[in-house]
């Protein structure tokens, strides 16, 4: 179980290999929002999403035998990056099973950073299956997406700076939004505010037909989405929230927020064109939900978590073009 | 002449309106450009661009009756802007004088931000002529985009931010290339990094067929262009640098870099995918300099400044067409 010491061990190693990412805001968004709006812009963390604080914080914690037989990961490309970025300054051999139809920007970079990309079929082949084969074949090291209790230390760190960062604005109370897949920044990010920041309260926030989470936090129990592909929000389509997340999410999250990934692609756009940053539709979610769906939400003012920017130019192209609608 | 002392008082002025936007960088830009570069985002300033700091500084040094009686401003968009919030929160009514080409984005935010705009043609029309006429019948006070001592104290405050940012990366000799028009940043980062950085050596950057200060630098006198229209670069087209801002750069800046517009673009498309900003042409030129004409640049670190990122969706998206080239 993820403490609140392997967070503050976790951000004492990251220290230097890690951006502290800007919280940024428009008066603009806020008119739109109807509240004040601060988006922390973690697409502007190394390897383009906060997946790299979770790499890091895994691999930093690893012996040295280890880190020399090398890491296997699975991921559709952010955790993939994160990965290969903290392998190669670990000097780790990495292995990344990605599927063959996560978006070219992430198969590119993660190979650019000195990882071994093997490629399978999301949709029929099973990547538990073929990463423990792996694994095994290869006498690696797995490092899982999100359950991982280093995994979810590295991700909180974010949560500390959100914390000192709202503090500095004199923000106390917000609903603190969050793009959710597996789950690992979600219950990072909870355990770190819940120290750090207690009346700041984290909302998951899924797109439509991928709303594991929040269904889970209805029922009480781990639930499965029906797909795991068909959304450009490839980010954050897993099967299910995990065994050691889910637990944290449950304790401490207010309920999922699901929002049509159509928003998600408005939301891009607007980020473009008020806060100039990138982002990708499962990094967008969030800022949709802050944006569109406000009325789900009941304080003065929302963080966002803008989780990550690795998107296709075509895609991001379309969202522009939701802004002359 | 803006002194040292000023920009430490406009800093302190600054302190909490102002963002200390980040130093970006990517293993994949240093590949490119064969040394390592370090971006200053300003692109991520209130408004979109530097001119935010420059804005405040000027109003914020004013007295009352002066901010009564109200402000005008002439500019293409983004002095427009950084005047337009600083006035709003200062309580001065703001009159703006601009182009009617600027970037669509930069007029309706101008507007947005509470400030009457008054459209010209760039072309035949003299913005010195009617900005002069208005502020006469209208008795306000002209803050000009450039050549004002505050100004430049503010855009100086950026060169302080950089100064800090490189020592903690243990960097202390680099170029540091500036988008430059009238020259207000340029010379306000290097009156601050003779302070603050005397091993770092300012290079001012300008698109092709608007290099009047790369000619004044040659020339040792204020030299014109011959078009101050037909760039996408509109944020740096001025007619020549100003005389407060030109002997600051003559004594303490390198030579002048000139890069193709078309360089710009690709410039954008790279910010795009490696650093996920998003900038405008006219605050790409000097990160094109550093990509694509490094055998003009001699030291391991360069430093770019990306001044804004200011700029309509559609010219985006061309930029966004190199990158499959």
């Amino acid at each position: 179980m993820t403490s609140l010491a392997m967070i503050e061990a976790a951000a004492t190693r990251l220290q230097g290999h890690i951006r502290r990412t800007p919280l940024l805001g428009s008066p603009f968004l806020d008119e739109i929002a109807g509240r004040r709006i601060l988006v922390k812009a973690e697409n502007l963390q190394h390897t383009g999403s906060f997946k790299a604080r979770g790499g890091w914080a895994a691999l930093s914690a690893m012996d040295k035998a280890t880190l020399k037989r090398g890491v296997i990961a699975y991921s559709s490309g952010n955790h993939a990056q994160g990965i290969a970025r903290a392998a190669a300054h670990h000097g780790a051999p990495a292995t990344i099973l990605m599927p063959s139809d996560s978006p070219r920007i992430k198969i590119e970079n993660t190979r650019a950073l000195g990882a071994e990309v093997v490629l399978y079929d999301r949709a029929v082949q099973d990547r538990e299956k073929i990463g423990g084969d792996l694994a095994r074949d290869r006498n690696l090291t797995l490092v899982k997406p999100f359950d991982n209790e280093q995994v979810i230390a590295g991700q909180g760190t974010c949560g500390f700076e959100i914390a000192d960062q709202a503090k500095a604005l004199r923000v106390e109370q917000a609903e603190v939004l969050v793009n959710c897949g597996g789950g690992g920044l979600t219950s990072g990010i909870a355990l770190a505010l819940e120290a750090r920041a207690p009346k700041m309260v984290v909302r998951p926030c899924e797109p439509v037909g991928y709303d594991d989470t929040a269904r889970s936090l209805i029922s009480g129990r781990i639930e499965c989405n029906e797909a795991t592909t068909g959304s450009i929000c490839d980010a954050i389509l897993t099967p299910s929230p995990g065994t050691l997340t889910f637990p944290i999410i449950k304790r401490l999250c207010g309920p999922g927020l699901v929002v049509p990934e159509a928003d998600a692609l408005r939301a891009m756009a607007l980020a473009f064109s008020r806060l100039k940053i990138v982002l990708e539709p499962g990094g967008a979610i969030s800022l949709a939900a802050a944006l569109f769906h406000g009325d789900q939400i009941s304080t003065d003012t929302v963080i966002v978590v803008a989780t990550g920017g690795n998107v296709d130019p075509c895609v991001f192209a379309q969202a522009l073009e939701t802004l002359d609608a």
